[in-house]
């Protein structure tokens, strides 16, 4: 039910009342340009003296300059924008994604998963400074909308990748804090294209690994790492196993210094189970490696892992076929939240849909006729 | 994308134009009357001879006249309506459903879920006789879209419940099988009104416990039994936690003669993983039965589990609160889905869509661009 980003804007101009409903749902719009932080537990913004001066919105134009060369501060005001509820934000913020299109598309996208406990942060830190190292430039986004995040996703807590936060190679972003898995899904997308624009060729897409997330993830990247620990039980690896199916790549973490052998044993494990599962579209049969993120080890070996698997996909086609079927994927909804939102956005609708549903509830009325009048209302309004 | 019965059209007549799209996606409309096999694998029509004769279409008095005389033919012919996507049926359809609605809500609604080789069918035939010898009228309705039923669905597979089709105060008809799970589930729960109002008093809902489809039946039945095997090992139960959740009650299966220690084992079993897990809302704890749908043991005790809890749940608030909750539910899913289909059935996107997906798959069109471009030519039509 929840409402995002506006791509029909162009078409059909939204009423730009009633935001209130939306602000309680939602969280009310932050109007700093700083607050980069928003989504998580930090004031909305970093120095409260920029509210006051930042008054001048900056233009496309400005936007786009700030983007290609690479500024942070400009991507991250552009990436607000691009989450933001306001009506007045969407024309830009689609206008900024269009632009960028063309500059996007160059990096490497990679989803990481893992459920709480599997070391996430400080893998993330530790490969991360790594790539840099590299001569990358790293973007971790996240996907975790606000209910699932507060189980564990490491960007809630951002203390925990304090080299990584320093790093200026290295842009970190937490996810959108509002709104439902698909709306906060697409705005983690479209902010993929704006720090590509910026010149980030290295994307971690990272999700915790409990629910429907890394099917969002998972359409968006173009290869799936699994974060697994050693020693964890087989119970886990039940719950595991549609993620598992998902897994390009599965990396056993806390591979220190004298749990070497569960580590072991629990790759083993996993290479077993993998050995269950029928061949990818991909070709590639996933592989399972050990590593220790605080000590350093294993990690090199991951990413050569991860550029091997890249090599091979892109040799034989499914790197782009993978790409174009994702674009089909966010073509299609795309277009089914645009068309949720002008409904739920909807002036009429927004004055209404409350006392339906009380009435719903209270059967008072049946769904089918509640909906059916709803409908109409809408389809009404917009047509004159 | 599935675009399924329309809500829209008393405010919005749809084109009747380009259903080949359509009926390639989802398979070419019965016309004939007495088509209640569609969907599974046998021929469209009982008796070809139908097919001459049946050119006089039902007005919604005789429809309805049918139904509430418990005519089983006209109550097949009212949900072939329901379900039909030929826009000449909407208004039709939709009339039936609200007529019928007044009629409805007087059954017990139970969803029954099982993995293949649970011995669903058997289960079904054997507790369905029972309970049709205690004075009910049973219908028997099912939910999995056509890629799921095919890994197993009973109701594919009639010749399994053969006592059952003959037993005159049975009404079994199979998962519609054009769309998508949301509007197979729609379908589906319009269905239940239609029996409802024929006199059906208990509903048993059933689908295959393997994917999403659990949580479309959830949201309409007052009851979920799920079906399990003595002797299922740990890795099944497993992936059946999301399930085990749901369920109100689970019956192990296959109980058989020489088979009973093996049952009873799996029973405590279940009943320790039962345990794990936090009160429900309807305040009932889970229990867990063994039966022989084979042997007929143990049939009585569940069909009393059942009734014990329809009267706890009666007599604590939660029946009521759960049906309306359901119906507040089903008012947005009946909401996004018609937007959906005035989408996709709309004239000029069904001339386009098929190009721009095309554009996308070729990397000529982003997503976004594909998406802002069809959305434009959606409301600039609509408006007009």
């Amino acid at each position: 039910m929840d409402c995002e980003n506006n791509l029909v804007s162009s078409s059909r101009p939204i009423q730009p009342t009633k935001m209130e409903h939306f602000e309680d749902q939602h969280g009310k719009e932050h109007d700093s340009a700083l607050s980069v932080n928003r989504g998580v537990s930090q004031p909305p913004t970093v120095n409260p003296h920029f509210r006051r001066v930042k008054r001048h919105r900056l233009t496309t134009d400005e936007y786009m300059k700030g983007i290609l060369e690479g500024n942070i501060t400009i991507l991250s005001q552009a990436i607000t924008l691009v989450e933001s509820l306001l009506p007045e934000h969407y024309h830009q913020a689609q206008e900024i994604i269009e632009r960028c299109l063309p500059h996007s598309g160059r990096s490497i996208r990679i989803g990481i998963t893992g459920v709480p406990g599997a070391g996430k942060s400080t893998f993330i830190e530790a490969i991360g400074n790594m790539v840099t190292r590299l001569g990358h430039k790293l973007s971790v986004l996240a996907i975790d909308p606000s209910s699932e995040r507060s189980k564990g996703s490491i960007l809630g807590d951002k203390t925990r990748m304090e080299t990584l936060v320093h790093n200026p190679d290295v842009f970190i972003r937490p996810s959108p804090s509002a709104g439902s898995l698909g709306g906060v899904a697409r705005k983690t997308r479209e902010s993929i294209i704006l720090c590509e624009a910026a010149g980030f060729d290295v994307i971690f897409i990272e999700t915790v690994g409990v629910g429907q997330s890394e099917t969002a993830v998972h359409s968006m990247v173009d290869l799936f790492l699994l974060l697994q620990i050693a020693g964890a039980g087989d119970e886990l690896q039940g719950i595991k196993r549609g993620i598992m199916e998902m897994a390009d790549m599965i990396a056993i973490n806390k591979a220190d210094s004298g749990n070497e052998r569960r580590a072991e044993i629990a790759r083993s494990h996993f290479a077993n189970a993998l050995n269950l599962f029928p061949m990818p579209d991909s070709g590639w049969k996933p592989k399972v490696y050990t590593c220790s993120a605080v000590e350093g080890n294993g990690l090199p070996e991951i990413w050569n892992g991860i550029e091997d698997f890249l090599k091979f996909t892109k040799q034989n086609g499914y790197y782009q076929q993978n790409r174009n079927r994702q674009s089909k994927y966010w073509m299609y909804e795309s277009i089914n939240e645009a068309l949720r939102e002008s409904f739920y956005r909807n002036e009429l609708i927004e004055n209404e849909i409350e006392r339906y549903e009380q009435l719903v509830l209270a059967d008072r009325k049946s769904s089918f006729v509640a909906a059916k009048e709803l409908l109409t209302l809408y389809f009404d309004s917009i047509k004159r």
